[in-house]
């Protein structure tokens, strides 16, 4: 594709923390920036030109929405695949594509997918007619974890079955797959979880280095880089990324969780088709960051070089640990803030990174 | 003064790059900005939370203005003192004061404060009745720059009198003076022009590193940090930037400029009481830039640490040059761009960054 001009407008669908995020690059980079999000008001919206309030679902607003974006992205990967089809029946890109967004949003086909790239997973089961929650675990030795197929994140719509005499989990786990279609994984007895974030545009794909991510009750706290890991896993964790980015003809920056075993082999957890999470040490860390890796690829620029020039460690700040900001986080540490008015517990405000030189 | 939390509004009045990137910033702190500007749809406004589209000197639009921001900065020197004094009058603090945009707004005044400071200053003459142009020239052999004592940038209401035979630049210069109340300003024979950026809150000034400064027909083409000059050199640069923003009492981050005269010593050219164009490498080259800096000042922050991590150098791009990005700019250099409309020849549009470690 041609590349975008400086003035062009991108339009980012979801208003949370990432679109934010992506936006404040965009800006950078010389593009407006159109919200579409449910919220009046958002994060996002109130650092970008323009926003339209609807809801994913209504198709005048969308259709409006494409005439005034010169191409579309999104910041999670819940919307309706209809959605996407409205946009591009109006002749707008969508970037990453339908593809991405299709194979993500169920557990099962997301195994299933990167499985026949040839990328390990755990073992999984699709519960259904065929295999009830009770077959699936005996196929485990009764313990294993519960997932909705679709809509879970940060832990959301999962249940952990101990194995033995864990009832609360059992029953919790019922209750789940009586409501929704889910999936059982087996637990994978991993020594560490890394990331790896992967860009590609239409000639290239470039990986960030890998990054270690620290979990507190499912939700990410830290993500530290460079992981500690050999060179091997290394190697495995960049070509699982970049096999998937190649599979998916993937347009963008997609995060791609990893299990490192005992042994050093990488297992596929999930990957989320837009930046992520454990990528936000990147933008202090490299010359380009995730955002703006993102925002070039959909602007169908070339990347930016993603060299990792310190070391670093993110953290998330959870809740009202912002109101601990400024007094607690000075020196050494950078703050982005995700401007939420209301600091619920637990709910993700911003996080800070920590440099060193490497 | 109780430092503003994360979800507080900071107003800018000016709606220009400068804005634009303070405000960029300051989301990332996490506050909300709120533009005035007399033009719709300003650079700054359009990655903004808000904006009030005013004339500056708008009374009612001042007041409303002032009760919706928590603190008030500004991005350009030539605000009339009347509409500080109106948005004081609500209550609301405006960062860095009436002071500073006073000294700075008159030429005759600025050299006269920075002088009383022992910070010596190019040799000029105030024209008046008692002191005609044709006087003045007498003083310094016939040769020198007349200005405009007040809104002169970009080497704009100055004309140049290269002294013997130089019918043009004279007459250039007796037209200004007919119309505006001038200086003469006596030729310097320095070698090279170099600026300090100073952050002053409440508690503390802290200084980036000197820059060098090349002009291109009175316009800042590039900046280079480090400067290539003597320690003792930036050292008295240093010095008179910290003097200067203690004498104003200053919040905020300033940008002196200085000319280094064969023997070392430094000269004050003039300052402006806001971020500036020849600190625009701080972001890409320090772990807190001139903008960020100059928010946390406003916002009753602690400063955050200057150190300079990488030799680097800044480049503006005017009028078409713009034209070229994505395509020339690529590789390890960094884009910023204004988001204007108008790519007018001469006209900053954005800058570029190119780091080397150190």
């Amino acid at each position: 594709m041609t590349p975008l001009k400086p003035g062009s407008t991108i339009g980012i669908i979801g208003g949370g923390q990432l679109g934010r995020l992506m936006s404040l690059e965009a800006a950078r980079l010389g593009f407006d920036v159109h919200i579409y999000c449910p919220e009046k008001n958002s994060p996002a919206a109130r650092v970008s030109a323009d926003e339209t309030v609807a809801a994913y679902t209504d198709e005048a607003a969308l259709r409006a929405f494409s005439r005034v974006c010169d191409a579309v992205t999104y910041e999670f990967e819940n919307i309706p695949a209809t959605s996407v089809a409205i946009i591009e029946a109006v002749g707008t890109p969508v970037r990453p594509g339908a593809k991405a967004l299709d194979v993500s949003q169920d557990r099962a086909q997301e195994k299933r997918f990167l499985q026949k790239l040839g990328i390990p997973t755990v073992a999984f089961e699709t519960l259904g007619p065929e295999m009830s929650l009770q077959q699936a675990l005996d196929t485990f030795g009764g313990a294993g974890i519960l997932k909705t197929r679709r809509e879970g994140y940060d832990g959301k719509g999962q249940a952990v079955i101990q194995g033995g005499d864990d009832i609360d989990g059992l029953e919790k786990a019922e209750v789940l797959a009586a409501e929704a279609p889910c999936i059982l994984e087996a637990f994978a007895p991993f020594e560490r979880e890394v990331s790896v974030i992967v860009a590609r545009n239409e000639t290239e794909a470039l990986t960030f280095d890998i990054s270690e991510n620290i979990h507190e009750n499912g939700i990410l706290a830290r993500a530290i880089a460079p992981a500690n890991i050999s060179d091997d896993t290394r190697r495995a964790a960049i070509e699982a990324g970049t096999k998937l980015a190649d599979a998916l003809g993937y347009i963008g920056v997609l995060g791609l969780e990893l299990f490192v075993m005992p042994d050093g082999a990488v297992l596929a957890n999930e990957f989320a088709p837009r930046v992520h999470n454990s990528g936000h040490w990147t933008p202090e860390a490299c010359m380009t960051g995730q955002f703006e890796q993102h925002i070039r690829a959909v602007a169908g620029w070339p990347l930016g070089p993603v060299e990792r020039m310190f070391d670093i460690e993110m953290a998330n700040l959870l809740g009202d640990q912002v109101s601990n900001i400024p007094a607690a986080y000075n020196g050494n540490v950078r703050i982005v803030s995700y401007g939420k008015r209301d600091a619920k517990p637990g709910r993700k405000m911003a996080h800070i990174t920590k440099r060193n030189r490497s």
